[in-house]
């Protein structure tokens, strides 16, 4: 469902909904945080809870009462229309361990497709309240002032990493992870989409995951490019719908080259 | 300089006391928070910004005027009458590396050691607002609220267990940490003091950790006795100021028991 050709400017109505979806999810969220919410395992033994599939209602309810025609891809409620020229995609808590254990390092994510490719997205903490806004053809904003990702002029050697956990390489994929690793400066675990944000404004100079679903990084792209930065497959290639889920971001071109030749060993 | 004789009651003077440091050291580190601060490496490698100097002076200027004759250690202006009654034990940032690239998951630490002994212990992330307070003989208050840690009725196997990062378990620690991760049901990373604060509040169930200094675990402990759990070394014998800095920390006696028991192998 990609498309080569550039795609249209994002209409700014489309913008401002992004905006409000986040504003609708938030307060679900917050009311769920830190109470004894159950925690039911997902076929993958991925963690959900009732404020997952309440925010992602808030969130698709008015996606489909304003634009009816627009597909949506949801984690938790699956997918509609994916054939549509927009396609909403959404993770209601990326980063559900953390949201359970209390801390607030989660976001919820909100993506728009233009057949097949992230135009625009949105992170969102609702409780320290922080908020990225990337769309394609503007500089992204982080709590609504531009937001510039950092140079590392020592490239590789020199790179703050961040990755959420080493569990989450499948395969052989972890030997690439250690790799990164080890040529980098510094480790820090734990965040989810959080770090692609804090990459995006300057706290981060890589990031390197893998076994990523479409509505885990499809937000992330417009955030990490519109501060800067680059974000690709473990190939170097760009990300979109049919993308494998093995993501680099950086905020300047020595440290993702480095990254991509450390991951390709 | 460990004793083992009862410790008299906490003054509730030095209780306000320690609140107040917290008091003082907070507005320090909000203003440096997602700034671009210099990071220093210290000799071990880990870093040191300007707030966390800045942070610990402001609170051993306050010791210092109003006990002088109580001892101080802290992590970066060293160590003074340690063999003191009374010695204030000071992280001003724990979890450094959280506080550099901008995640609001670290905390200040105060503690108050009785000839070697924890018996008081405050933490404090001054950008949620979260504090947790601990004090021998009382309930641990989590934002003024009494803080009791979660049943974990299946144990090990049914625990989640934070740590702050694979990378900081020294030596052979690394095997013991390997088992007791594989043995639980989840592993979350990063999060430093913030972890065991959680499972005071009774969101995780085992922390794990090892490589620690005095002023790195001495607040935690009368955090998470307070709240009815168990915080011991590797042996499951009492931290105080001569202990080795492996700590394992849990909601019940269950899984306590089993953490140490995978741990040792």
């Amino acid at each position: 469902m990609t498309d080569p050709c550039p795609a249209p400017p994002v209409p700014p109505a489309l913008v401002t909904l992004a905006e409000r979806l986040a504003d609708a999810s938030g307060p679900v969220i917050r009311n769920y945080f830190r109470t004894p919410v159950a925690v039911d395992d997902k076929a993958d033994s991925s963690p959900v809870t009732i404020a997952d599939r309440e925010a992602e209602r808030a969130i698709r309810a008015i996606i489909e009462a304003e634009r009816p025609d627009d597909g949506i891809y949801g984690e938790e409620f699956g997918t509609k229309n994916l054939d549509a020229e927009w396609v909403w995609v959404i993770d209601p808590i990326d980063g559900t361990k953390s949201f359970i254990t209390g801390r607030p390092i989660f976001g919820t994510l909100i993506a728009l497709l233009h057949r097949g490719r992230p135009v625009l997205g949105v992170i969102d903490q609702p409780i320290v309240g922080d908020r990225w806004l990337g769309v394609e053809g503007r500089p992204t904003l982080f709590n609504g002032q531009p937001a510039r990702v950092r140079a590392c002029a020592g490239g590789l050697a020199a790179a703050t990493l961040g990755t959420t956990s080493p569990d989450l390489f499948p395969g052989s994929d972890m030997d690439g992870f250690r790799r990164v690793a080890a040529a980098a400066k510094t480790a820090v675990y734990g965040g989810d989409c959080y770090s692609y944000g804090l990459l995006a404004a300057g706290y981060y100079d890589l990031v390197v995951e893998s076994g990523l679903k479409l509505y885990d990084f499809a937000a992330l792209v417009p955030v990490v490019t519109g501060a800067g930065g680059l974000m690709t497959d473990w190939d170097g290639g760009a990300l979109n719908a049919d993308s494998t889920g093995r993501v680099v971001a950086a905020g300047d071109a020595l440290t993702h080259r480095e990254a991509l030749a450390a991951l390709a060993g």
